[in-house]
């Protein structure tokens, strides 16, 4: 990433594809709490992230922390989808983010109790995932181990995941 | 949904477009497990759902029950992101289906316990949801109460669910 910032139109524009995400009773139970570059909340989100998520993800133009909330809002009763519907969400996120050009990346290494604290998360809600969003960088001035990173990793083929009827044994 | 069978391509290149979501240390956490009108394993897949999702679920051309792996596969320790990775994948598998003018439906209306026996799911999987998939009905034979349905649900303004630094107050 370029170390640029994201434009706001670009920013909301992945949460709007977030947005239409399917969920359970339509809870749409995702929450998304954003730092852009430069902001005030950016110093306190970019401490949140370990070290090896930090020496790259400083350059993003925007973090976000991403929560979901565990129960539904109407009844009080838990919804147990509450991090599968969220990980629909990001997925539009991150599709749209691609459509645009930018860096979209999903982190699971950061102060996740520390993360419910800075962005002020009620007792309801869950730490999912932080994102890095970021405008690609000149990919000549990266070392080759972020360089990999922006290749796509390698994917079990489908038969590996997809079976007729039930698990193939030794699964 | 109009009770044909989905073809084996069509369903194949929905598990094709699951493959590429991103995963915490691309484990790739996901299953598909699948029952096409007709075959052996259908029967049993469509007594797992309620009632009121059986109702019109039995028009589907296929049925699929997701799970997650909990762990990973190298280590066998927790994998905290198991479910909202595997929303991710579900997202794109969606997405896919939509493009190819399927129906493609969600659901979390079914009994989880007896999902994981019919599928043979070994211990480290928990059961997410299941999906129906099928070929779209003529609309005007529909009632309206699965015309509403086809309909996308109302969702919450961006402002709704996406916030800057923190949540706001009353969240």
């Amino acid at each position: 990433m370029s170390g640029e910032r994201v434009g706001r139109e670009d920013l909301m524009s992945l949460f709007e594809a977030a947005r239409w995400a399917p969920s359970s009773f339509n809870e749409q139970p995702w929450r998304f709490v954003y730092a852009e570059r430069g902001s005030r909340a950016w110093p306190g989100f970019l401490e949140l992230l370990t070290e090896g998520n930090r020496s790259w993800a400083q350059r993003a133009g925007a973090l976000i922390v991403v929560l979901s909330r565990t129960t539904f809002s109407r009844s009080g009763r838990p919804a147990p989808t509450h991090s599968f519907d969220t990980g629909a969400a990001w997925q539009n996120l991150a599709l749209q983010g691609t459509r645009l050009r930018l860096v979209i990346h999903g982190m699971a290494g950061f102060d996740h109790d520390r993360a419910r604290t800075v962005v002020g998360a009620p007792q309801a809600f869950a730490v999912e995932a932080m994102i890095a969003v970021g405008r690609p960088g000149p990919a000549e001035v990266l070392p080759e181990r972020l360089r990999a990173m922006e290749r796509p990793s390698g994917r079990k083929p489908v038969a590996g995941f997809a079976f007729p009827g039930a698990f193939p044994p030794g699964a």
